[in-house]
């Protein structure tokens, strides 16, 4: 057995973990830290869990965490760039929900985060944990850092494009719609249900910080610069995320279908849906599938690709885990073969 | 492994059914009917189950439902009636998701059913299947009657008041409070989103057919006629049902826990919350759980109890399947491990 | 015109009364305060309002809030308290939409709401405004008390059973349900959109603040004890109240119907259901009415009564406009004339 | 008084005719017809009118018809085709706000709405009814073709860029969103609260119906063929539309600000907000108003427009009664001065 900790429970992605975790057959969950909660039982915060497990909260630097064959940190910016190193040279493995390895330039991270960067030499050992794109430095990686909810649903979505060098790269535009839940679980105005129900609207139009992450990946995979438009909308669900991307193909009369199926063929959490047929958020919900639909627009070179995910799930816990499966070599899917509940 | 097949696939219980016995250790769906739908992929209609199940809907009268060991019928009242008894004839196990066979009176059945009951004999064989009250019997049925969602809420919340005569059985109250997906999937203007999203009403109020079967199981229980005021209401949500009883404590002075507590100890699907929690209907949504708190009114004999299921698992395919379990002696749980999905 | 001031107009019950107020005929809003937001345009809080008011946030002691005929508080409770009577004094009508003045007994108001009331000479001043029941007091009430949502939502709907002696006292229950709304604008984790959405649960069921201000109102109404169980519940939506009262008939066969159509026969704002009609919240919503449905059970003394209000409008902002029109003496419906928003 | 029919007013469209007219000061809606309906009072299918409105549903060939000034019909497309031409003759002015009249060419019509055209003289007469940009044709109109809810949303957002010749016409994206009530209030499972809350989708990608009529105005607008990709998406929502449009600048340094302020600078509806501010489709809801935001993506020629409007009122019935008040000479305002509901 796996003994896995998290640093930082007390979110969504934390629940998410406990939820997966705690039915992966080859995964014990040892601790959980938080700080405010030190001494409480899990399932008295998230009552899901009553009957499930016995958990406690304890504080981040319980020593039951160094005894962990990996540690997730769950937790906002700032503080996995902190925390992981000690567990590294314990030989532990880290996975970071967060966003403090995923811009591999300290500088450019500084810039989005309004903070600095002020592990260098971590920065330097992490993979970027796209599942997809990554498998092989994920399978010997100390330290990941697992992708955030919009730049999983663009790159998979990109892709089959990318690689097979069939879009004009220098004015792609992502229109990407999440559910509230991104926002995660902390007191904010501004994500009451009063706030966020019956309306919607775009946000970080001028500048978001997954806007890098996205184009660090996407200019790694093109091997040259890409001009990318990223809007960001806020829609009244709690989960699920819709990216909707436009694209200008090289040549019109491409098929790409053929692209997309063969670069999925062999990948079990991503799916091509057939012609005519577009994806809902719903149809992944709790799952960590991401479903993609293809369709070329009439009289134009103008390809459109819809990519849905759980953005709390292949967004984030779901990916956590099927990174720590590859890490430590077990079956890709494990744990992670629920399907979506639906209604 | 138990083969099993689903009559009546395209509704929420037909889905939920696939959702749990997919991931069934025991059990291959090895049919499911739609006279509609009849020869389509299952996961074209529910591209949730794509990657999971390559199942194609058939007649109901396909061959391959007779090589079944149990067959669930996910139907509307009237067709379970009629298609039960082949089946049982064959030996192969019914559970009637339906409503057919709640009632052991045939006249009263038909009185609030607008319809005659055509099989008198079938209706003496059925077990009424909620697992907690009929285990012993379930363990030998050979075709079920799976409660109805409201009758499950309230019984399993009112056992321990009545099989202990605690209460004062003239005047029970049930305020309960439903998710949309309880009126099912078919097109139906009052079930819109337009009509049902943010707003909320009562229903049925001078009359349900979820009545005469509480009625009948809570007399049972009591060996004496109970007085039961029972008022549903339609909440916007999707899934979920919170029942609200209001009774009269016999005794003012009884400490009620305990016996909540006892009956419930060794029940794999029932928690009492600790005292001053009450229940949320999302800690069990998408699982098999029933969670129960009490609460006495100060300065007065009044006790008031709250009781959550998800209306779609421990309200119909849920406990469907907690029944198929206990008639194939099978570990109660199996299948049925998930927990709630939060948020 | 009235010149009328708010204080305290960064919540929802603010927000609603520069809606209604500023297409009253007779109001001009020259001042509305908020100590954070001082120096802020409204519209661009609230952003509804853009093209309709230049209105800025001033400072709760801003001179202009001296120049007005009526001030409304939209205050947590304990700041009307303190703030009321330097108005008063001026001559300034006050009308508090906070709890500080709606308990009578300030020994027992400081018990529910934590906190030493200050002003027993106010509180004897205070009239109660419940539009339907106190309008002569109101005429001439230089401080209003607005009611809780909640206790309007009740008290319309017992009230012809109350003043015609109709009902056993001894034993009401009120099961509530309300829409998030009610909990205010303030940044709570507990009301984000994914902690309250896809959800429902009851709260406060061994004490809520509402629970003795119904109380008090009942048994003022009955002249004598009542014994009263009151459980609120939390629904999914933004705006909306329903009430479900379970009340014993002293005479089973009295046809109450007569004495709800004539108790409101001359109201404006509260309409008595036709036999087999039962209001849903939306019927209400944004608008001033209150919709009540009555319905005996069948074989039995119970009689089921059900009451809808928006909580913002009728349980809040409407009727405090509706208690200033009857002060001021003006048409009781004027600035509340707006139709429901359906859907 | 300006006498008002509405033919076909069991759709949302018709109650929010109802809702406007029924407080518009110059006009009385006098008849509105359901052949379903027939005899039954409109209050009794939209409780919101009760205390409103005491009219009943007539057939929609009754003479009371015939006394009106003006006929809006609500109806699916093909009906205004056939019935508009008796009211015209009668000098009775018709607002169509189905799409009978909205394509110029009866045979691109027929193409996309699956009938033929059988009116290619009245569709001659028709008059776009975008106020903003037609004013001048409305105000001598006899029909008047009201535009669609997207095709509303998108030309006012980028009517600044295209009379001002500012952006490349060549390939302009519009992803659009929309709630639910776009898709009307027949019985339809796709459009139960079950199918469509907490999930999104993309929908009509290879074609919608709202395309050749965006695309035929834009063209007028600019005088040359404009190309266009237009992605529709409903979002769990009842109101509101959010449309997020992507163009390039034809030169990258234009400040395009001042041209949408100078373009709206005297429209009553229309209001550009800040630098910074984004819509949010709730600042619009229950009333008449579009808000348009502009961003420049940093360096790049690309500019993110965002228009939000409520699809039943500026998108439906708020507009047609908008260009009732044009072609009656009133002020244009008159019975559309609400403000938003919000929250």
């Amino acid at each position: 057995m796996i003994k896995a900790g998290i640093i930082g429970g007390t979110g969504y992605t934390g629940v998410e973990l406990l939820r997966l975790l705690n039915k992966h057959p080859e995964v014990e969950v040892v601790a959980i830290s938080s700080r405010s909660l030190n001494g409480q039982r899990v399932d008295s915060i998230f009552p899901s869990l009553l009957g499930h497990s016995d958990l406690e909260f304890s504080l981040p630097d319980d020593k039951s965490l160094n005894e962990c064959n990996v540690v997730f940190f769950a937790t906002p910016h700032g503080v996995a760039m902190e925390g992981a190193g000690s567990f590294i040279e314990k030989g532990i493995k880290v996975i970071d929900l967060g966003a403090d390895f995923r811009i591999s330039d300290a500088t450019e991270w500084s810039k989005w985060y309004d903070m600095e960067h002020t592990q260098a030499e971590l920065l330097k050992q992490a993979v970027y944990g796209l599942s997809e794109n990554n498998r092989d430095q994920i399978k010997n990686a100390k330290l990941i850092a697992n992708p955030g909810c919009y730049p999983t649903a663009v790159q998979l979505a990109l892709k089959p494009l990318i690689t097979n060098n069939l879009v004009d790269l220098s004015s792609i535009v992502a229109d990407c719609k999440s559910g509230v839940s991104g926002a995660g679980r902390a007191a904010n105005q501004a994500m009451l249900l009063c706030e966020t129900s019956e309306t919607m609207k775009a946000y970080g139009v001028s500048g978001h910080r997954h806007y890098p992450e996205i184009k660090q990946e996407l200019e790694l995979l093109a091997g040259e610069e890409v001009g990318f438009t990223f809007v960001p909308h806020l829609v009244p669900m709690i989960r699920g995320m819709h990216v909707t991307l436009y694209v200008d193909l090289l040549d019109t009369d491409t098929d790409v279908r053929p692209f997309f199926v063969n670069t999925y063929s062999n990948e079990p959490f991503v799916t091509i849906l057939n012609d005519g047929v577009y994806p809902e958020t719903r149809s992944v919900k709790s799952s960590n599938f991401c479903q993609i639909a293809i369709q070329k627009i009439p009289n134009s070179n103008k390809l459109v690709i819809m990519s849905v995910i759980d953005n709390l799930v292949k967004g984030a816990s779901g990916q956590a885990i099927q990174n720590m499966n590859i890490m430590f070599d077990l079956d890709e899917e494990l744990g992670l073969e629920q399907i979506g509940l639906l209604p």
